[in-house]
């Protein structure tokens, strides 16, 4: 008989304890709650519903070998059988990690999903290609800009931000996360002005835009803020996704009504994903769930600019985001045989039925970034940038064209030193914040 | 001109940082984004939207005082204009931790909240006064009993569980926090069978029980989910806060249709408290936002048990779930004199006006602890308890009055080694698990 199971994998710091038993006590402990104490009558019941370990693999610090600092940790990967829980993310995270979470210094580092629990999932509405498709870009790396500053600001002077950030020739304009419902800007308002002004830049630009406007307010009622801001205009939204909870991003992002892609923003990751020893890694929190709870877009701190993500994170949340490996979110067990079958013939070569969602690596970019950011992600990202396109010498419009700039000169495979020369706005940035080609 | 403030405390870990110049680049960055560079006139408009610095203690490491590891780190409190965000906890959690959670070593150890952000919260709906109500128990300390294993297990089998629970002694039951809606022991079906185990039992012992049933699934639908569990006879609902989001927890405590009490499980909550370094500290994250969101019970690790948490932390959730201290919740600036107002005479001698949630230490719970637990938290708690009822020697009913009489004993004042003397149950718990009376 076959059962489907999904798993997750635990980084686990102790400096003695017995890993294999750890592993046990978890899988039994998170699913039937004891087992060597069921009548065998019972076993044959039960063992449908029992967690399985599926690898436990220690390593043991090594003071020969030089290393300054090593700590005795364990990567523990445990199968957790679908029938104890429902098809969505609360459900799985609270088996796999609710109680777990709190049992000494242990980090959720990776979770793989059965065919039956992705298939409860949706994922992204429009994804990396649909937004594309919306903008009428099909290959080039996106750019993205911030507003300057918003809160204590009215419409007109957001109106004014707007439109220069548009005639810059950036393809999506973000609210600032800290953009709540108020009296200068009330939402369908500021959707309103935004989008009179993106009509009128795109006069002089012949370029669309899309405009991520800040769904907030209580959680019940945010499909009717959607619907409200979709109604006034609205193209895209953006969405906090973490101080709401996965699921609510999930509903609505499956929903019918949401007919605009949704950008997600990493506001509070950073009280889950940093430390070592506890919490959950990026890629999990930035990268699979925010994929399979559908977001199209993801914000995520770069490695490059003022809010530092070490590079290798940064590279795993990409392969997240982006994967179309099937094998990189599958996970199969065959019960009876015991046998993974992941990585092998079968699934290797399918397709993730999800689609995937844009990368944005972000916070601190500027010009002289864009060759680091296109060697890590290639051309499947949006460039992100506040302060590297309010801040630029020669103004905000000349901003988003630094950027657009050097976006060009890396497609056409030059240095940036050398196509700054042609471009005045891009030697400026590149003047005023240095570049970094390697 | 008088504006209102709520304030964030943090702790920020730097071995060389100005952090001076670091608080005021929060106050400044976190809401009007600049402020130098501001036109005076400008200032005028813009001040009643600007952060202030509150307080920075700077905290030296002090390599002469023989302190073996000591680092250097700064409480840094900062006052963020009610101005600028709704009345609802995503806006404030975005606010003053949503970017700043990413920067470096910092966590977030305390909030306090304006009269004008407390007065859009209503609460908890019955808090601790309003849970002994509906069980008829003034005074002393109730007493908890958990399933002993839900998963795989059919609905007479967990009628029996309850039915023995209940038999015990125990005021309440909760479901595992584990248990999703599912084929074998649906919700509504769940709620008749087991709120008919407590009828029968009540014939026996006399005593009221509320049954905490998993509130579960997609977050838009958990509403409906509430009232059908509350139609079928559920007096009471678990929620897994943490995997849904403080914003759900007050959605469903202030609406109408939820008739009963809330009590809010931990779930996931390690994967955010334990870090010294990144994080929301455990008496805001299971205490503070909690009772605002209108948890009416509150589960925790307790120091005593399998998933220990320092004793201090717990008695900081403890004040937090019980004060009726107005100057314990509430930041009151003086924005002219920039004078603070806190726990001085006008807030002091106030009462809060939020009601208190029941505090519930748990994890690894058995009657000889009681004498602990009751000597930190006094009566206004719930002893809460699984395998220390489950494992008694003497089988789950013996459990449930092994509980109840070492409440019983430390209530009249005596040592439980001698109460034990004539409480057989009580006795065998002590052999089984020992005793700690300080």
């Amino acid at each position: 008989m076959f059962h489907s199971y999904c798993s997750a994998t635990y980084r686990c710091y102790d400096e003695k304890a017995d890993f294999n038993k750890k592993a046990l006590g978890i899988a039994v402990g998170l699913t039937v709650g004891s087992w060597t104490d069921l009548p065998e009558a019972k076993k044959a019941d039960m063992e449908r519903h029992l967690g399985k370990v599926i690898s436990v693999d220690v390593h043991e610090p090594d003071s020969s070998s030089g290393e300054t600092v090593s700590e005795r940790y364990a990567d523990i990967r445990i199968a957790y059988p679908d029938l104890n829980f429902s098809r969505d993310i609360p459900a799985l995270l609270v088996t796999v990690f609710g109680k777990l979470s709190m049992d000494g210094r242990i980090k959720l580092i990776d979770l793989s999903f059965s065919e039956e629990f992705l298939s409860g999932f949706q994922g992204p509405k429009f994804g990396l290609e649909g937004v594309r498709k919306l903008l009428g870009v099909p290959d080039r790396p996106l750019l993205m800009s911030i507003f300057k500053s918003v809160i204590g600001h009215d419409l007109p002077t957001l109106r004014e931000q707007f439109y220069l950030q548009a005639l810059g020739g950036v393809d999506l304009i973000k609210d600032d996360e800290i953009l709540f419902e108020n009296p200068l800007t009330p939402l369908e308002k500021r959707v309103e002005v935004c989008m009179e002004a993106a009509a009128q830049a795109e006069q002089e630009t012949g370029q669309k835009l899309l405009y991520a406007v800040n769904l907030t307010g209580p959680t019940f009622s945010l499909l009717d803020q959607a619907r409200k801001a979709i109604q006034a205009g609205a193209n895209a939204l953006l969405f906090n996704v973490l101080a709401y909870g996965f699921d609510v991003l999930n509903e609505l992002s499956r929903h019918p009504d949401i007919k605009v892609p949704i950008m997600a923003h990493p506001a509070m990751a950073g009280a889950l994903y940093p430390s070592a020893y506890h919490g959950i890694s990026a890629n999990v929190l930035l990268g699979k769930l925010m994929r399979l709870a559908g977001a199209d877009i993801v914000l995520f701190p770069s490695p490059y600019g003022s809010v530092v993500m070490p590079r290798e994170e940064n590279m795993a949340i990409k392969q997240a985001l982006l994967t179309e490996n099937k094998a990189d979110y599958m996970f199969n067990l065959q019960n009876g045989e015991r046998t993974i079958k992941e990585n092998t013939h079968s699934s290797s070569h399918q397709a993730l039925s999800l689609r995937s969602s844009f990368p944005v690596p972000s916070a601190g970019i500027h010009p002289g970034l864009v060759p680091l950011i296109l060697k890590d992600f290639g051309n499947q990202t949006i460039v992100n940038a506040g302060g590297g396109i309010h801040g630029h010498p020669m103004g905000t419009v000349a901003g988003g064209h630094a950027f657009r700039q050097a976006i060009d000169g890396c497609l056409a495979g030059q240095s940036l030193k050398t196509y700054a020369l042609q471009h005045p706005e891009l030697n400026a940035a590149i003047e005023a914040w240095g570049l970094r080609e390697s």
